[in-house]
Order: structure tokens, then C-alpha cells, then sequence
């Protein structure tokens, strides 16, 4: 993107400074791959400022993230030694839970959902993060299992400094109103059209 | 994105194995945020599986993708000490080279261009990388800097398993003739919308 001037600026009493380090709910919706993708790349440019970033994975698979997962985490330890960058904090709601291909009843799964959500809530009101991935967190909403409305007020109302990335598919339209960045990645072309399976290092 | 399965399986005489394997283009075109973000969230997969990583980066701006490049130079020294992941090449065109802001002709840029899609394609030949991140690679193509052809064909018959991303906007139809996955960043709403200029952490 170019490095663009605002088209305009608000009278909303904000210094430019202040406007410029404005915390900000970002989404990536959308049918198309790199929603996660992107979403810890910017993590990458949040531990190199030194921000403490917390992820919140609502997995489909044990395996569908351990590149990232590994690669962040591996950071955060570079951060616990030397100092360099900021700490990673890696939260897999349910360990190794799926709603999709795991054994376990949906009463289970919505259960661990709601109880990721309030600990997220907690955490914010605590400002335990200055950068929070809710990787996939559009589907509990989707599915009824974590209020929208409440996501939004605590969204809205977060103290502090914190930014949070919420990925996944279907983003509600309350979210999307309630967000300052929303990017919509279309799928264009995806190798399973053409009957390419997943590969290890490009999925995960 | 549920892990589906192929909606066919192509008779091209190829093992599920093969095809599953099979290197790929990646490109993340589109007005949104996040191509390159996504970019070098794919780094971090490659990283995970030992992958030497080489990016090129037609860098718009010195401190645009620092936090990329310091997290992911990180892992590489990481992978130096300590064999864990896999090495990362960070190349800046004309280092510090911008076509936009910093003095120089437009000539100079066009050559510095030149000169990196040479390297390019010197890398892929000795297959020196397993994955390459190109970022802002569209832009070169479209101003005329490098032909479109020569990529195509370049990324067409190059050896071995060489996964290839390219990001930036205005993808030229060929380049997504050629790729195997393709996304689309549309922008929703962008902070600039609001008068909200980037900042640290999120857009650097």
C-alpha cells in the first residue's frame, strides 16, 4: 500500500499522535486463504516492539498451526533470553479440542468456547496483551456459542492500549461496524480445485 | 478453511504424494491490507519445517517491513545456534531503494528492479531457497520494469520443490494464470477512512 495522507481528518480532539497510536480491532474475514496468515504476520511486527502478544487458537486441527506456533513461540523464548522482542503467550482452548473432526459433544465444545472468551475478557481487563489473535473466533459468534453483543461492548469499551485481530470466515456485520481495519480475503484460485491436497509448510 | 477434500482428482498420472508435495505460486493481490502480512506468515510455516527462506523485498519504505525483518532474521539466528527451523535470506533491493519517496531516477529503480529479478532467477536455477517471498514483486511487472513473460516462464519450468509467493496489487493476469493459489485482499474498512495514520506494531 502506498503510504498514504487520511482523505480527511476527524475534529475529533484527538492529536495526531494520539490518533496514530489508536488501538485498533482489525478483522479478517472472508473466503479466501491467509486470514490466520496475516494475522501472525502482524504479530511478527508486534514482538519486535517488545508487545507481550496473546493467542487464543479456536482450532479445527492440532496440526494446522504448529508452523506458527512454533515459529512465535520460538520468539517469545528468544525474548525470555536475550531480552529482544516481546513475550508470546500461546493458548489452544480445549488442547488439541476440535469442533470439527474430535470426539466430544457440541455442549463441550460451546463450553470450552465460552470459557476461552471470558478468559479473554479477563485478560483485557487486566491489559494482559498489547497484541491479541483471535484466531478463528468469528465461528463460536457464528454459531451462537459467544454473545456478539458482548464481544463488541468489551471490544469497544477495552481499556488501555490493546489491539486485537480476530480472524475466520462470516464475520458478523456487529463486528465488522465495531472494527477500524477490516480486510475481506477473496479466494481467487486454491489448489484444491485442481485436486492438490494440503502440504506441510504451506497449510501448516 | 475445513479441511476438505479435493472436489476431483485430476488424472495427471501424479501420486497423491507427488501432487500433495508439489511447490507451488502463491499470490496475494488486491487494494486490501495483509498480501504481505500473509507473506510472511507463510515464513513462519516454512521456518517450522526447515526451510531456507529467501525474501526480496522492493521495498516502498526502509521501515515498512522492519518487524517482519527483525523477527524473521531472528529466527534465522535462531536456526544458526541452535539447528532449530531453518535459515532465513533477507535481500532489500538497492537496500533502502525506494521508488517513491527517496531521491534517485526513475532509470535507477528500474535497473535496481532489474538487477533483483536477476538474482532471482540465478536462485532459482541453483534452487538456493525452498520457499521465496517476493514482496511488492507486482509493481516491477506492471511499471514495464521486468518482463512478465520471462516470470512466468521462470516460474513455469523452475527445478525442484520451489515455493514461490509474490505479493502486491494489480497482479498481471498471466502471473495468475500461472499461480496454483491465488487470494484476494479486498479492503472493507481501512483506519485511514477514519484519519488514522499507520503506526508501529501494526503497520511497520
Amino acid at each position: 500500500m502506498p503510504q498514504g495522507k487520511p482523505e480527511y481528518v476527524p475534529q475529533d480532539g484527538m492529536t495526531t499522535r494520539e490518533r496514530r497510536n489508536r488501538p485498533l480491532v482489525i478483522v479478517h474475514t472472508g473466503p479466501g486463504k491467509g486470514k490466520s496468515t496475516a494475522a501472525f504476520g502482524l504479530a511478527l511486527r508486534a514482538w519486535n516492539q517488545g508487545w507481550p502478544i496473546g493467542v487464543f487458537q479456536f482450532v479445527k486441527s492440532a496440526k494446522w498451526r504448529i508452523g506458527e506456533e512454533n515459529a512465535l513461540l520460538a520468539l517469545g523464548r528468544l525474548h525470555a533470553e536475550t531480552g529482544e522482542g516481546g513475550p508470546v503467550f500461546w493458548n489452544k482452548m480445549g488442547e488439541g479440542w476440535s469442533w470439527i473432526q474430535r470426539p466430544g459433544t457440541e455442549a463441550d465444545h460451546e463450553a470450552d468456547a465460552r470459557e476461552g472468551w471470558e478468559q479473554i475478557k479477563r485478560d483485557i481487563a487486566a491489559e494482559t496483551y498489547r497484541l491479541y489473535v483471535l484466531d478463528e473466533f468469528t465461528y463460536p459468534m457464528k454459531w451462537g456459542w459467544v454473545d456478539v453483543e458482548d464481544v463488541v461492548a468489551t471490544l469497544r469499551d477495552r481499556p488501555g492500549s490493546q489491539h486485537v485481530v480476530i480472524t475466520g470466515r462470516d464475520a458478523d456485520p456487529r463486528l465488522v461496524e465495531v472494527a477500524d481495519l477490516v480486510t475481506e480475503m477473496g479466494k481467487v484460485r486454491h489448489p484444491m480445485d485442481r485436486g492438490q491436497k494440503g502440504q506441510k509448510g504451506i497449510e501448516w
